[in-house]
């Protein structure tokens, strides 16, 4: 019996580092995450293939899509639209594996309510840190420069108040091993592991 | 701002390994845990050192603190008690220190009762597994051996109920990275992370 994979959402402010962070994840070999394949109406660049670089689709084909809510998020860009097909994602989890989606917190947003049983997580940038430590520390800041760094704090905060975990970013590696680390720990959850065994003694 | 330490509890069914996982988590030097000594009216042993390898305390001593619900669990055990003192623990928990415990499944849904905020990690036989792949491949054992199995992972399961995870057995190293991933992803929830910079900020 094959337990249903995970979808894991990697998202956080412009600017985290999100992407590095995936391309680091996946250059790892202790995960095996899939990466989640976008469509877009956007013409193929040179070498780019159909269901592997992206899924490429005309402008009717997309907005039909988006009609019958077969997308899980999507926007448009440039005068292209970019998002997540559902039924890539949903067939990649009852095989059992776990989709990795590295996307803006829009995005995130849509996602979470197509799929709130996704994982969420936020990437952090480390200046919270810092901002904490300057306070702890009670340095020698400027009253503005530590509104302003206050006042950017409480918006980051807001925006991951809709995630499951925060991750900071604070060296590439480190952040890899906690996203590694909190997917190993999403397998070990005892409602997923007893459900699994559960059906399976039923099954009898 | 200190963040409140984790209190891990290590349980599951007699036999399955607890002791020889916990010396092998605490023998690694990538996770930092602070083993939670018990208290006992047993006579200290030949080298033993009290507040080290147990408190050791009078029978009245001992019963006073039961009355005074002072233990998260306890129990006698010929003609002894032994316990896990509460204080001690609280204590270790607000200087930010990750409390480990690792105890029988009586104990530990009586620490579930005093600190449901902890971390209840159910360790699995790898029997479950095996049950699981002879039941799917249809192997060639006899009913009664099948039935006896059953309902010995139906205990099991009804047991793990009360946890929050479930790490398999299958090889202790498989099993203490696990459980080092589950305490590095719980210390990156959201709402942990979130309330702490939220009082950072309320502080100013």
């Amino acid at each position: 019996m094959k337990e249903r994979g995970l979808l894991i959402v990697l998202s956080g402010p412009s600017g985290v580092g999100k992407g590095t962070v995936r391309k680091a994840l996946f250059s790892q070999t202790d995960i095996k995450l899939h990466y989640s394949i976008s469509m877009t109406t956007r013409k193929p660049r040179e070498g780019e293939v159909d269901g592997v670089d992206y899924f490429f689709k005309s402008r009717e084909e997309f907005e039909s899509l988006i009609a019958q809510s077969k997308l899980l998020e999507w926007a448009e860009f440039v005068g292209n639209y970019y998002g997540t097909p559902v039924d890539y994602v949903e067939k990649t989890l009852q095989e059992g594996k776990d989709v990795f989606l590295e996307i803006e917190v829009q995005g995130a947003m849509q996602v979470r309510k197509a799929f709130p049983e996704g994982l969420f997580i936020f990437l952090m940038p480390p200046s919270l840190t810092e901002l904490e430590n300057r306070i702890t520390t009670r340095g020698t800041e400027s009253n503005e420069v530590i509104n302003n760094r206050m006042n950017a704090a409480r918006q980051e905060i807001e925006m991951m108040n809709a995630y499951d975990y925060v991750v900071e970013n604070d060296e590439v590696e480190l952040a890899c091993e906690r996203i590694k680390a909190i997917v190993t720990a999403e397998h070990c959850r005892r409602d997923r592991i007893a459900n699994r065994y559960r059906k399976m003694l039923e099954v009898e």
